[in-house]
């Protein structure tokens, strides 16, 4: 039996991560949930749940969850110091890093601090502090085991000897604008950029996925999880997503992951690892299926680029331009900018930032509160 | 270093895996050669890779290789003997079974209870043989290692934990007469049969491909190499062989092994194994790549469906259907018989056959023996 925190559960990956320790009563017992401000939703969790303590990051959605959970004994947190309270608590073994944003880094780290292994649903954690992370990880011994399905999939193709391995190959769905010509870009809307091909997620990572910037965060995931260099981290369009990503080895021989576009298998893998656990989820029937798989087009996505430059060139560069894209991200989801604006607004500030190498936490927050400011200062 | 004996050094799987060992010199050395009569390609191999043994099945033949190589310090031997001579000599690490046919049999149970590691590219071996061959490398402690390229993928797939595997799912090109209607197999000839789409190799396994048996044998081969029951082995037609084949787990989650159709690379893993060793091999590139899938027409392709039924009935079953197969193929290619009589033949020798359950060797060499007569008698 594992016990485990789930922080985000109210969102897309918490909520399939709930569905299934729902699947998987024998193997899995919530500790404790915690969400920004859906108080609704948090107490519907929690009755059904019963984790010991709920945590709502929102001061006044605390408040309102303490009345609603009045009658249970779930110990009701609130704010950081609630989430750190959940992810250090003796009786957890993983903690499910399900919340979207740099905001993950920090009881990431606390968490590795206190022993606890690590599903990570978060990539935006190691584009930002992933050197403080991993090295975090590595000092306490403890597995962070990627949830994302990229990572998931490459994590599944590993072999024991990580010098035997030549490239790892991410496929990328393309996103809704694959097929749509370079200079359409300009007037597509919120509305478009939501509609997401093969997966259903949330608003940001949705719109990272348009833009491609999903990729290249996950390629600079890819270098930190795996120890990659930029050179050997390929992405591949692969319009189905069916092969989650694949590893080639140095003699030529490729290990790919498929599987249903379903989030629940990457999540219940990551946490029955390094076992696997029996499921009822649809499986994959390839039979009358058809695989394609293209160059990615940097032209159109330039996106990719960028953060391939970003995280070549390391230090606190990443952790900017992870910060301009959530703060850009967040203005296109409030209609206050275009589409296109997206990029070149993160751009713009990555081009203005005085990189720092080496850095400690508190630079990395520090560079990330400025790259925010720019962006609204920019807008 | 590894040292190793190549049975059928001058076929088709022998000539890359000598192709393999000039890639790897540090890592393989050749003890011993052994062919059927090719004295010709004996002598050029024998003079490139100086093996300390060359070993011919035909007498003549290995009377003029003697004449041939007096200027060598290779010692030249005769037959069955001289065949078991080179897989139990103390210097051998690894026997490279590459061999076509039955009479793979004998040497792999000789190597294995001189405790060698086995490199199987004979799948008559563990169809005719297969509870005896496994029962052996087990009471021995000596592995197995697949080189057919759809075993050596599923291999490369499999976890630690044999009970997490939910089915194995063997691809097959489909052959040259994937697309072609079941009423024009009738007049399909030698020249049709042996043009095979993706693979270049020996007449025999090309005309199974075309037939299909040699899938039906390779479903039994994983039977017995991944102690798998039949329901849980699938074959899934994707015509352009590049995912060799795949394993679902009971999570759900698919692992597959792709790469270009080159013998060498199940080859190079069987011998490197459980490492990897880099090589110049071309490398897969699936940008601008289309792969499909099909379920298998068994009626169409009846010799599947009898494979699965041999298979599944066990005891000498196989054995014979193994043996009438390798005689109807013989007939086939010296313009006996028609394309669609090999299945009729092989099909009435089973239904014919007295099956003997738990068969020792002397009784899967009567059956194979009495298999090949009947398809004599038929023709």
């Amino acid at each position: 039996m594992k016990t485990i925190t789930i922080l985000g559960s109210t969102g897309s990956v918490g909520r399939q991560t709930l569905d299934v320790v729902r699947h998987s009563k024998d193997q899995l017992k919530v500790y404790a949930l915690a969400a920004d401000k859906n108080v609704k939703l948090m107490e519907e969790q929690a009755r059904a749940f019963r984790p010991a303590v709920a945590v709502m990051m929102n001061d006044g959605a605390a408040r309102e969850l303490q009345g609603r959970l009045a009658d249970t004994p779930i110990k009701v947190m609130q704010g950081m110091d609630g989430i750190i309270n959940t992810v250090i608590a003796q009786e957890v073994d993983t903690v499910v890093t399900a919340i979207s944003g740099r905001i993950g880094l920090e009881p990431t780290l606390s968490a590795l601090e206190a022993g606890k292994a690590i599903a990570l649903a978060n990539k935006e954690t190691l584009v930002a502090g992933g050197d403080l992370v991993m090295a975090k990880a590595k000092a306490m011994n403890r597995p962070i085991i990627p949830v994302d399905s990229e990572h998931s999939a490459v994590f599944q193709c590993l072999e024991e000897n990580p010098e035997t391995i030549e490239t790892i190959i991410l496929t990328a769905s393309g996103g809704p604008f694959f097929s749509k010509p370079k200079e359409e870009l300009e007037n597509v809307t919120l509305e478009n950029a939501l509609r997401h091909p093969n997966w259903s997620m949330g608003a940001k990572i949705t719109i990272d996925s348009a833009t491609m910037m999903n990729k290249g965060l996950e390629v600079i995931e890819a270098h930190h999880l795996f120890t990659m260099d930029y050179d050997h981290i390929e992405v591949l369009i692969h319009p189905q997503s069916i092969v989650h990503s694949m590893v080639q080895y140095r003699d030529g021989s490729v290990l790919a992951q498929l599987g249903k576009p379903d989030m629940r298998l990457p999540i219940q893998y990551a946490l029955s690892y390094p076992t696997r656990w029996k499921n009822p989820f649809e499986r994959l029937d390839l039979r009358g299926k058809t695989l394609t798989f293209f160059e990615p087009d940097v032209k159109k996505f330039p996106a990719l680029a960028l953060a391939y430059e970003a995280g070549r060139r390391g230090g606190t560069l990443p952790a900017v331009m992870n910060a301009a894209n959530e703060a850009a991200v967040s203005a296109f989801l409030e209609r206050k900018i275009t589409y296109l604006k997206i990029h070149e607004l993160v751009e713009k500030v990555c081009s203005e930032h005085d990189v720092l190498d080496h850095p400690e936490l508190g630079s990395i927050l520090d560079a990330d509160t400025w790259a925010r400011q720019r962006i609204s200062e920019l807008i």
